[in-house]
């Protein structure tokens, strides 16, 4: 067997999250189904490993997975044949032989994380399946230096849905940027970090916009954290506005993939 | 009864196009299911009527419309009560009360619509519903001289798909552009005109590409135009790059309505 390193991007509109579930259209299913057929539908299937789930909604622009092949097939023929399969909001931008050993979920390195806020007066009905729509003012300076709390490790069990498998909640982020896209009307969030528990993210960027817009005090995150109490946080912003930007492995440095 | 007059845009995906079609999402029926629910749905239903048609997956940004309501509401009134009822993919941006004699289809002074062509190497995943993919190199010289052309009152039957029930194929195209997009790695057409026929943007941008490729010589249109005949100008582009910028009345500048 070859294995397979992919690097590919989704638009989560059109997908039940990444993870399989019966009766339902996901993208490791998709994905599986196109693999399972450039490998001649072997009996039992190939499975595709991917680094990790993404729920309903949730984007990607450059999520990673592996399989193994039973046949070798050149780098490139693997990427177009998949594309040549895959429906049009699957993208495989990259497809490359990997060592047998090569995890896609057990060897990641870190993973980034982007959330699209549109300040737009109303609901844009070409962004409402891409952004988080909050129409009220945010004091970007005060996102800013609330967001510095968040680096370094902490025990994120305030930062939590139920329904994680997470045996520890102790998790490092690495960084944390808060801008504005000015062109798009826009708040941008990025995270990266060594892992993120269930809605992690979503929690984190739901309890920056609450002390964006004063609804908070500025230095509230390290009560929050401290609380290890998931009601602390309270909010969880929409999966829509939710991109995963990429993954990094030991031997992958970051800029070898377009982010955007 | 009281005429309002209704800007509104709409992303075409979902869409069946605008017209009313039996078991169909259209954006007339859907608008048409609002619009009588807010009269308290009286028999015989009210009527929507559109400044004209878009296809299936063609967008809009401002498009206009009017309907008679039983009641007077205050313009503002009437747009949130729209958009409460409207799918996310609606927007009305405004609804303003006109006198009894504005026809939203027989008023219509002028148009103008945008095409959005995306020359990334790939299909973008996010893209693939909002503009058109073509990837081969364009002049972008060579398609601004060769649109000139295009300018005036021409008879445009080399520029109409079957199935037009125009009864001339006079058109007056007053301005015309073409730009590239850097951010976004697009290039974008517009024209504005006093009318426009069945499928012709499309059918003009297609031209346009194959000039802008060297597939055709740049001063290609005038013969089309001469030749009359459809088959002189043989491709359609796709409708998902193809949005509906603003529709102009004699009394209303076109300043009013932003066009993003």
């Amino acid at each position: 067997m070859y294995r397979y390193k992919i690097t590919f991007a989704y638009d989560g509109a059109g997908f039940s999250g990444f993870q399989i579930q019966p009766h339902k259209r996901t993208v490791e299913q998709t994905l599986k189904t196109a693999v399972n057929k450039i490998a001649k539908n072997p009996d039992p299937p190939l499975h595709v490993i991917g680094s990790g789930r993404t729920d309903a909604g949730v984007h990607a622009l450059n999520q990673v997975a592996h399989f193994d092949m039973p046949y070798l097939i050149p780098d490139e023929s693997m990427r177009k044949a998949l594309n040549s399969i895959l429906p049009l909001d699957i993208l495989v931008k990259k497809a490359e032989r990997v060592p047998n050993n090569f995890h896609a979920r057990y060897d990641t390195h870190s993973k980034r994380y982007r959330y699209r806020v549109d300040q737009g007066e109303f609901v844009d009905p070409f962004k409402r399946l891409y952004t988080a729509h909050y129409k009220y003012p945010l004091d970007l300076a005060k996102m800013q230096r609330a967001s510095q709390d968040l680096l370094g490790e902490h025990d994120f069990t305030s930062f939590v849905a139920s329904g994680s498998q997470a045996q520890s909640n102790v998790r490092r982020i690495d960084d944390v940027l808060v801008r504005r896209d000015e062109i798009n009307h826009e708040v941008i969030f990025e995270f990266e970090g060594n892992g993120f528990l269930y809605n992690q993210v979503r929690i984190m960027v739901a309890l920056l916009l609450e002390i964006g817009n004063g609804q908070r005090p500025v230095d509230d995150i390290p009560r929050v954290l401290a609380a290890k109490d998931r009601q602390a946080a309270r909010m969880t912003a929409p999966a829509t506005g939710l991109y995963l930007v990429r993954v990094n492995y030991a031997d992958s440095p970051a800029k070898n993939i377009d982010d955007c």
